[in-house]
């Protein structure tokens, strides 16, 4: 990263947003594919699922590649570019409010027999995440932290399972970032059990979701050493501080980095520090809200 | 870099859009200005350049960082973040004509008795810029091509000799890249000196200038393999293809990799091709105009 940047701190950056559909979740949906019912592969059954981008995204291109049918159902609210780069990869796509979003799949299950990918409580794709993990350890063998922002909590279940369990490197502290106005992963923890929070809000709008699941809560309480929160503003002056650096990533993607240069995570001083900069799929109309370009 | 983005290529990028201040001026102005004469570093003589940009904004944060007196001019087209960034390091700007900004830095160097930092025709620049053929062996050892944009020739200059001096990497080819309506180099190397080109212009407007440098021209001859030519389109498409990867890159920034992109240069298939992405000091709005997100 720039010289200074987080003074103080040796930082890596795992840059998922030059992934293929600019996002992490091409790793789990890929497996979560891999392992759908035959007459899904066979093209007889269609996919259906949830997503106000990365998810649909990413499920939409491995339809595409393996040309299979899928469906997604999109809040009301998703920027009008999403949804056109969904409907390219011939994904049929519905919108509709949030609140409905999960009768609505769930009825299509019921009443078409469509096969749901879960967006993030899914087994097969937490392990596809796993494979970030060992890439992080493969590029940087020893870091003291691996910092990975939290929505459903899918993507810091694989990392820190894939880093504790293949005793590389024990020293690792594995952190999850949460916006503090989506804290459910961090409530969970406190209360002991995966909660629901339908309100649920932030600029990350993918960290978002209004509960987190039941698998990866079980992981998180397993294999994280910490959650930390930030705020939508520490979040939105990343963005920028990102943008600068030459580096396209949605609010969401930031969060990591965000806990870092904010100093939500002790003892990081003098440390090898990993954050993940999960995403890019952010327009440039976008970015013109949010990006302070000449300060 | 994304899967198949150039497929049959070992593409690897470097990113000087995350240098201090989004481009690799730095790398060149830092070692001008450390040689400047004492009178300037005492902050008692004015540095004055001419510049459209990246140039002007590193030197512009050498002078703060070295509390030195800076001055720049700039032609009356160039966008107007760029400079409010300049003045905020503390910089005067003025805008000026194109065709009038040689002989306005003339006149302030005779008049005010200012030091006339030169934009790419400088030894000191070019050595400087050395460092980023050095650091691409350092992180690729033997790349079969380097390849490098090429406005003034001041970068391409440092890097080849860096590359061909050093003796490390001895079939190592070094490939210049220029807009084709700005193919001024090109010229000169076919011409036999280096020529002058009033009408140059580009979308890359950095790599742009209306001439060569002498000392460039001598570079380019003795240690670039070639240079190649690109469009304005082809330019324009790589801005977009890189910002769906993540990556905030100018156009005058993604020259190299376009070249490679579009075929530009013979025999690199299946070999192992270094890019240089020079800068992201294009703003979110500029973006808007050049970046088709949605396909």
């Amino acid at each position: 990263m720039a010289d200074g940047l987080i003074p103080g701190v040796r930082l890596y950056a795992k840059l998922e947003g030059m992934q293929n559909v600019g996002s992490f979740k091409i790793r789990g949906v890929a497996n979560m594919v891999d392992k759908a019912p035959a007459e899904v592969l066979s093209g007889n059954r269609t996919l259906i699922s949830m997503s106000a981008g990365n998810f649909g995204r990413a499920m939409a291109y491995i339809c595409q590649q393996k040309n299979l049918k899928g469906k997604i159902l999109m809040p009301s609210t998703v920027p009008k570019s999403r949804i056109e780069i969904i409907k390219g990869c011939g994904c049929d796509v519905e919108l509709q409010p949030s609140a409905n979003l999960q009768p609505a799949v769930d009825n299509y299950v019921k009443e078409q027999n469509m096969v749901y990918l879960h967006p993030f409580d899914d087994l097969n794709l937490i392990a596809g995440y796993g494979s970030m993990g060992m890439e992080i350890l493969e590029d940087c063998p020893s870091p003291d932290f691996v910092v990975v922002c939290c929505g459903g909590g899918g993507l810091v279940s694989g990392v820190s399972a894939a880093i504790k369990q293949s005793g590389l490197s024990p020293a690792t502290k594995v952190i999850a970032v949460e916006p503090v106005t989506a804290n459910t992963m961090y409530l969970s923890l406190k209360e002991g059990h995966a909660v629901h929070n339908g309100a649920a809000k932030s600029i990350a709008a993918g960290l978002a979701p209004p509960f987190v699941g039941e698998n990866t809560y079980a992981h998180v309480k397993k294999y994280v050493d910490d959650v930390v929160l930030v705020t939508d503003e520490e979040i939105k002056e990343s963005v920028s501080i990102l943008y600068k650096c030459g580096l396209v990533v949605e609010p969401s993607g930031t969060a990591a980095f965000t806990a870092v240069r904010c100093g939500k995570i002790a003892g990081v001083k003098g440390k090898t520090v990993v954050v993940v900069l999960t995403g890019s799929n952010v327009s440039p109309e976008e970015l013109t809200q949010l990006v302070n370009y000449t300060s």
